[in-house]
């Protein structure tokens, strides 16, 4: 038994780890331990620091409350939850790549009939999205529930403005037929800044980041029998595009917006999703 | 210009860092990030278990108040605070060594006559702490403020107990003269746990770990041109000397408590401090 010193911190720490710890649980903790011990020798942390950090901490915990999740948003400012996301939905080539969920999916939109218009605010420039979808062999899979989501021409959610938006506002599931394919209308998605008036806004700020998302439409698209996919079709041509506050951005889920001319609706958006059976 | 990947993690978050950041800023947040990604890549962190670190921290944030620092606790049991403190606080050999401060501490306790009682409650067992104050060289040092404070026989400072315990119970400033010496009674400290009914002390629970602190005695030692000693002394033979909840323990630091045998002080514990020039 030896008493904590600077040199042998981590082991000393994780060597109280008891005998009967979940293996998992011990797992996670040791390396949680030792990483954040070399961080701190890594960079040599200051009194004054530390103190700066244990009061940035208790201030992203104090602003959480039912609406707010200021946690969440500081481990998607640090690239934790994309990371994280990556790590659990390694997929095979070809298949859809899934991205960060965010906080505003609502379970229990509205089933719609195909080509129906989900923006019932009359705000925002009108868009058609539509496609497929697939098997990796290009087969098409009937009986999937396309749930979809996005901000309005405002840059918000429907929940996040209850009286100013109408309630599904944006929002809406289609199901595939034997073809496959979906299609709706919406409006073409706006970027928007995530919540910057607390302490992640602040850090943003002090680090010369924006807290922009660029503009995107969200997919929650599931059957039974292959793997969930949570993922968002991307505006191309976005400014943040390139700047994601949240680096949700991957290059295969940018998806073409087409103007239509001389159409009332202005936009078309095409893109297939390639599912993997679970 | 690439988009984030589980590859490319840190190197993309940290590359958004802004070129008017503060330098010390970007280095370590920079340190944090990618100490962060190595962490979830190493353990592969899944999303339910993401999920409960979101609410383990949010739990920790909003059981903070005025009275009580949940995150002060989570970096004192994963040995942050004493690694903190360690680096801060290098000494040449011969130097008294540092421990943490505690959240416990009271600035303007009562400056007293050497030898006073600084027990007012009555409990406990009586001890009289003596030594010297000495720079390296085995010198006195005059007017030394030696601030001093432990619980009481129940294991809980004053702070703890407004009302119960006389206000400056277990405290008090003594300033040593020309020999350097100070002297005081006050009881043996006993040992107590950190507060345990919150995430911190659940978080203990399921590693198996016990969340008491050997009984100390706490030192804030200052003069101006010397460094500040922010340390405790251990009792001896303590049980929980070898698993100091907060790993606040160093050898050097554990005193003698000599049993004076028909006196009415109980116990002597000796024990000189050695200054180093700021």
């Amino acid at each position: 038994m030896s008493y904590f010193t600077e040199a042998n911190s981590t082991a000393t720490v994780n060597g109280r780890i008891g005998p009967d710890t979940d293996a998992r649980l011990a797992e996670v903790m040791a390396s949680l331990t030792r990483h954040l011990h070399d961080f701190v020798k890594d960079v040599a942390l200051t009194p004054a620091e530390w103190d700066y950090a244990v009061g940035f901490l208790t201030r992203t915990g104090q602003i959480c409350s039912g609406e707010r999740q200021e946690f969440i948003l500081l481990s998607d400012v640090l690239g934790v939850s994309m990371l994280v996301d990556a790590i659990s939905n390694r997929r095979p080539e070809g298949a859809t790549e899934n991205t960060v969920f965010g906080p505003f999916h609502v379970e229990g939109a509205p089933i719609r009939a195909m080509g129906d218009n989900i923006s019932l605010d009359g705000k925002g420039e009108s868009c058609l999205f539509e496609g497929r979808v697939l098997d990796l062999e290009g087969n098409p899979i009937e009986g999937v529930t396309v749930d979809v989501w996005s901000d309005n021409a405002d840059g918000y959610y429907d929940v996040q403005q209850p009286g100013i938006q109408p309630k599904w506002n944006n929002r809406g599931r289609f199901i595939t037929g034997p073809d496959g394919r979906y299609a709706f209308r919406g409006i073409k998605p706006v970027s928007y800044p995530i919540p910057d008036d607390g302490p992640v806004g602040q850090m943003l700020a002090q680090l010369g980041r924006h807290p922009y998302r660029p503009a995107h439409m969200h997919y929650l698209i599931t059957k039974p029998g292959w793997q969930k996919l949570v993922t968002h079709t991307f505006v191309g041509g976005d400014e943040y595009l390139t700047s994601d506050a949240v680096f949700g951005v991957k290059d295969s889920l940018v998806a073409p917006y087409e103007r239509l001319e001389g159409a009332d609706t202005l936009w078309r958006s095409p893109f297939d999703f390639i599912l993997v059976p679970a």
